[in-house]
C-alpha cells in the first residue's frame, strides 16, 4: 500500500490522478478465479493505474464508452467504444490509460490470475518493482 | 466438427440455432495466450453454443446490448446490457445464451485457455464430450 499523501515530490505521483478512478470486480462474485474482469470508470482527468507492466499475466482492456487515452512505450493512442488493447505478460511496454475528455469513459479490463510468478514493474516514479 | 445438416433428428440440434451468430476474437491478434475474449453477435432466434461446461477453463460473460436469456440447470435468467454470468471451472452446470429478442445482441464472452487440461461436457444432444 502506497501513502500517496506523503508522496509530493514534483513530477511524481500525484494521488489526484486516481481520485477519479472507480473499479467494480465482475468475475469475482460469480466464482471466477483464474482471471479477474474489472468494470472501471475515469472521470475526466484520471488515470487507471501507473504505468506498468505485467511479468507473468496477460492483461486486456476493451472500451465501452467515452474516449480514452493510451499511453505506452510506443507514444500515446487514442481508444474510442470498441477499441481494445492487449499487453502479454512479459512484455517490457509500461502502460496506462488516461481520460483527457470531458467527459467519464468506462472500460472492461482481464488479468489473467498467477499470483506467486507475478511481477509488476513500475516506470516513471519511485515505486519501482512489486511482487504479489 | 460436426456436420450439422447431417444431424435431423427431433428435437436434436438444428444448423439454424446457430446461422446467426457471429464471433470476433480480440484478445488472439493482440498477443493474449493466457485468456480468450471473443465478442459475439447473436441475431433474433440465435444461440450462442450448444449447452455446455468446461471442465478445467473459468468462463465469463458480459452483455453490451440488446437482451438475452442465459439457460442453465437453475433456469432461465434475462440478460440486459451490462449484466455479467460466471461459470467456474468445473461446476457441471450446463449453459448457453438465447436471443428471444426481436433485435440483435452483443456480449464479450472471456475464457482462459488450458488446453490439454480441458474438457467440454455437452449437454441436450448427442454430442457428448468433447476433449481440447
Amino acid at each position: 500500500m502506497i501513502d500517496w499523501a506523503d508522496r509530493a515530490w514534483p513530477g511524481a505521483v500525484k494521488p489526484e490522478w486516481f481520485a477519479g478512478q472507480s473499479e467494480g470486480r465482475l468475475a469475482k462474485p460469480l466464482g471466477i478465479t483464474q482471471f479477474g474482469v474489472n468494470l472501471v470508470t475515469l472521470a475526466p482527468g484520471a488515470y487507471s493505474a501507473l504505468r506498468h507492466w505485467h511479468a507473468a499475466e496477460d492483461e486486456f482492456v476493451h472500451v465501452l464508452s467515452g474516449e480514452l487515452v493510451l499511453i505506452d512505450d510506443h507514444g500515446e493512442h487514442v481508444l474510442t467504444a470498441g477499441s481494445s488493447a492487449g499487453f502479454p505478460a512479459g512484455v517490457a511496454n509500461g502502460h496506462h490509460l488516461v481520460n483527457r475528455s470531458e467527459a467519464p469513459a468506462t472500460f472492461l479490463a482481464v488479468g489473467s490470475r498467477r499470483p506467486g510468478d507475478e511481477v509488476v514493474t513500475y516506470l516513471d516514479d519511485e515505486v519501482g518493482v512489486v511482487r504479489k
